[in-house]
C-alpha cells in the first residue's frame, strides 16, 4: 500500500477544523548569532510554542532546496519528488484559469522585436492595463489554431499565460526563449514524437501573434517558456476527505492550492485582511491554508529587518486566530529562505503544532524558534507528513489495520 | 523523480572544497559511563563540535548493522539498499584491478588438500612473497579457459584475487568453500541457467589449478567465493559533478573509492601521512575522502583503550585539517563498531558538519560525542543524506523545481 492509498483508507470526516499558517520562507540562518525568527519578537508564538509540539522538517529530503511548487506539495501531504508541476501550469492557475487534462498551459512574456533581433525581453515592462489592452485584442484575432483552442490570459506588466485546449496535445518541447537578447526568435522544438502538433501549434502561434502586433512596439512579439500539462494529481477531497480553503494573496500560492482542489477565498492584500477572511469563512470549511508571502519576499532580497518586521507582524495577529480555536493549529514554512542567503535554501522548516492531543517536550521551549525546534518532540521529520499530523491530531484518520 | 535523477539534475560544479573524514567504526558503546568517543581526550574536535551541526546517522536504517561495503555507500550519497558489491569486486578493486562489464571476481584463498580433504583453508598463511611466485607460475599456465580470460592477482599471505573476463557471465553461483576442514573440495554451483557457464569455467579453474599446485604443499589447492559482478553504480561524478579522491590505507576502502569513479591518492600508512597527502593534492580535487582505519580494528579487537587513542591521534591532526579551511567538513564514521561488541554494529554515527552555512543548536555542544550528536540540529537522519548535506552547504545543488 502506498501512503495515498493509506490516506483514502483511513481518512474521515469530522467536525474539527485545522488551520495550517505558512509564513513563505520562514526559516533562516544566523545573523550576528541569530535567525531572522530568533531576532523577531515573537510573544505570541513563544508563549504558543511552549504549548505546542515542535519539529524540524524537510520539504524534500536533507540538503534539497525546493521551488515553492514542490515545497507545497509537501506541505499538502503530497510527495514532492512523485508530482512535476510545470511552472505553465502555476502561472495559469494563477491567474484563475482552470486547467484540465486537455490542456498545455504556458508562460509568456511580451517581448520586443527589432531587425529581426530580440531587444527587450519584458517589452519594456509595459503597464498592466495596455498588456490587458494587447490581450483582448489579440483574443479577439486569435481565437483557434487547426482545431486547438487558443485562451489567452492577461498577467502582471509585461506576463502573460497562453492555455491551448484540444486533444493530442503533450508538453514535450523546449522553450520558445532564446533566454538572451541580441538573438532572433527561438521557436519550440517537440522532444519526441507525441509533442509534435502541440510545437506545430505553437510555432504558429508565435508567428501569428507576431504578425497581429506588427504595429505595438514595444510589445511586438513574445517568449514562451514553461509548457505543462495538469499533473494528475488527486484533491484534499479525495485523499483526506477534507473541505479545503486556501487564504492567499499571490497568484502562484492560489494555484497550487487550486491544483489540489482547494477552493479559494476572496481576500485583501494584508494579514489582517487574511485573518479577517479566515473569520468570515470559518464555519464553511474544514481545512484553511493561510500563506503568508513577505517572509520570502524580504529573505530572497537579503532584508533580514524586513523578514523579521514580517513575522513580528504576523504574531501581533496570532491571537486574533488562536481565538477561533482552531482544533489543530500548524505554524511553519513551506522552506527556508536565510536573508544570508538571499534564496531559498535546504534547512528545514521550523514547526508548530497544537492540539489536544500532543505531547510535552522535555521542558517549555519559551520560544518558537530553529534552535528550539531542533530539540522539539516533534524531531526532524518530512514536510509532507506535516499534513498527516495534522489530519492524526483532528482524530480525522481511523486506524490501519486490525 | 528518483533521488539519483535528482541529484543529477540540481547538482552543479564550483570552486568550493569537501572533506569527508571517516574514522571507521566511530560510534561506540560505554564502557564505565563513556563511549571510546566520550573517554578520548579530544580538544580539537571539541571544540570544532561547538562550531559545528551534529546529528546522528544511520548506515542503512534503524537496527541495520552494515558491512564496510554499504556504510561506505551510504556516506558516499547511494542507497545502500539498491547497490550490492560483491566481496570479489571489493577485493579485486583493493588490489588495483579494474573490474567492468564482462568481469566476474572473485577472492581465493590458497588451502591445504591432503588425501582428497582440505587440511588448512589458509594453506598455513604463506609467505605475501611466496605467494607472488605461485600466482606468477599459474598466471604463466593458465590464461584462459575456453573463451574466458583468467587474470590472477596476489593479496596478502594465502589469499588472492581471480578475475574472469569473457561474454556471458554471471556471479550467481555458490561459494566453492566447504567453510571447515576435513571436507572435500566444494565445487561451484550455479544458482540458475545463466550461471552455467561461469559455474562450469570455475569449477575447470579449480581442477586446473589443483594439477598445476600438486607439487605446491602447503599451497597445493585453493577456495573460491564472493563471486561477484559489478554493479552497475552511476560514478560520483555522473551523480554529482565531483572531482572526487580517496585517501585510504586499507584495500578495501580504495576499492570502493573506485567503484563510485574516485581517484585513489599515493599515500602511507599513518595518520599524518594521509594528511600530507590531503595536503599535496588540494587544489586538484574538489571531494575527499579520507578513510582512518584503526578506529574500527580496535573496535574489532575489544581493545577500547586501542580505539581510544587513535581517536586521539586524529584529534592532534585535526588542526592541519582545518588549516586548509575547507568550505565543507564532516566528521563521521562509516559505522559504529564498540570495542563493548568487538564488531560492527547498528548504533548510528556520530556526525559533525562544519560549513559558513549552518544553524547553531541550542547550546554550544561543548564535546563531540554520541550523546551530543543525539542532541544536534541535523537529528537523525540517514547516513546517505551526508553528501547531499554536504553538497547543500558547498551550494552545490540548484533548486528544485519552480
Amino acid at each position: 500500500m502506498d501512503r495515498e492509498e493509506l490516506f483514502r483508507k483511513i481518512s474521515i470526516e469530522n467536525n474539527k477544523k485545522l488551520v495550517l499558517l505558512v509564513l513563505d520562507g520562514l526559516g533562516g540562518l544566523p545573523f550576528k548569532g541569530r535567525t531572522e525568527l530568533e531576532t523577531a519578537q515573537t510573544p505570541n508564538l513563544d508563549l504558543l510554542a511552549s504549548e505546542s509540539e515542535l519539529g524540524l522538517s524537510h520539504p524534500i529530503a536533507p540538503g534539497i532546496t525546493p521551488g515553492s511548487g514542490p515545497a507545497h506539495l509537501s506541505l499538502f501531504g503530497y510527495d514532492p519528488l512523485r508530482y512535476n508541476i510545470g511552472r505553465g501550469i502555476l502561472e495559469a492557475l494563477g491567474v484563475g484559469v482552470a486547467v484540465g487534462k486537455r490542456n498545455v498551459a504556458v508562460r509568456g512574456n511580451f517581448a520586443t522585436l527589432e531587425n529581426g533581433l530580440i531587444t527587450d525581453r519584458r517589452a519594456g515592462r509595459i503597464a498592466t492595463e495596455k498588456n490587458r489592452e494587447i490581450i483582448a485584442y489579440l483574443q479577439s484575432k486569435i481565437t483557434e489554431i487547426e482545431d486547438v483552442e487558443i485562451g489567452l490570459y492577461s498577467g502582471e506588466e509585461h506576463r502573460f499565460v497562453l492555455v491551448l485546449t484540444g486533444d493530442g496535445l503533450n508538453d514535450a518541447l523546449t522553450d520558445a526563449d532564446p533566454e538572451a537578447v541580441g538573438l532572433p526568435l527561438l521557436y519550440a522544438r517537440a522532444k519526441n514524437d507525441t509533442a509534435a502538433k502541440t510545437a506545430r501549434i505553437i510555432n504558429l502561434f508565435i508567428d501569428r501573434l507576431t504578425a497581429e502586433l506588427a504595429t505595438f512596439h514595444p510589445a511586438n512579439t513574445c517568449l514562451l517558456r514553461g509548457f505543462a500539462q495538469h499533473p494528475a494529481i488527486p484533491s484534499l477531497k479525495e485523499l483526506f476527505k477534507l473541505k479545503t480553503a486556501a487564504i492567499a494573496v499571490y497568484p502562484m500560492y492560489k494555484g497550487l492550492a487550486q491544483l489540489v482542489g482547494m477552493d479559494i477565498l476572496e481576500t485583501g492584500r494584508t494579514i489582517e485582511d487574511q485573518i479577517n477572511t479566515l473569520k468570515k469563512h470559518y464555519a464553511d470549511y474544514d481545512f484553511f491554508f493561510v500563506h503568508i508571502k513577505k517572509t520570502d519576499s524580504y529573505g530572497e532580497d537579503g532584508n533580514f529587518a524586513g523578514k523579521v518586521s514580517v513575522i513580528e507582524e504576523f504574531d501581533r495577529w496570532l491571537p486574533a486566530i488562536l481565538e477561533l480555536r482552531p482544533d489543530v493549529l500548524v505554524v511553519t514554512g513551506d522552506h527556508s529562505t536565510p536573508a544570508l542567503l538571499q534564496a531559498h535554501s535546504w534547512h528545514p522548516n521550523p514547526v508548530l503544532l497544537k492540539s489536544a492531543f500532543q505531547r510535552q517536550g522535555v521542558q517549555p521551549a519559551g520560544e518558537f524558534s530553529e534552535k528550539t525546534c531542533a530539540k522539539g518532540i516533534l524531531g526532524n521529520f518530512m514536510a509532507m507528513d506535516v499534513l498527516p499530523l495534522m489530519m492524526a491530531n483532528a482524530l480525522k484518520f481511523k486506524k490501519y489495520g486490525a
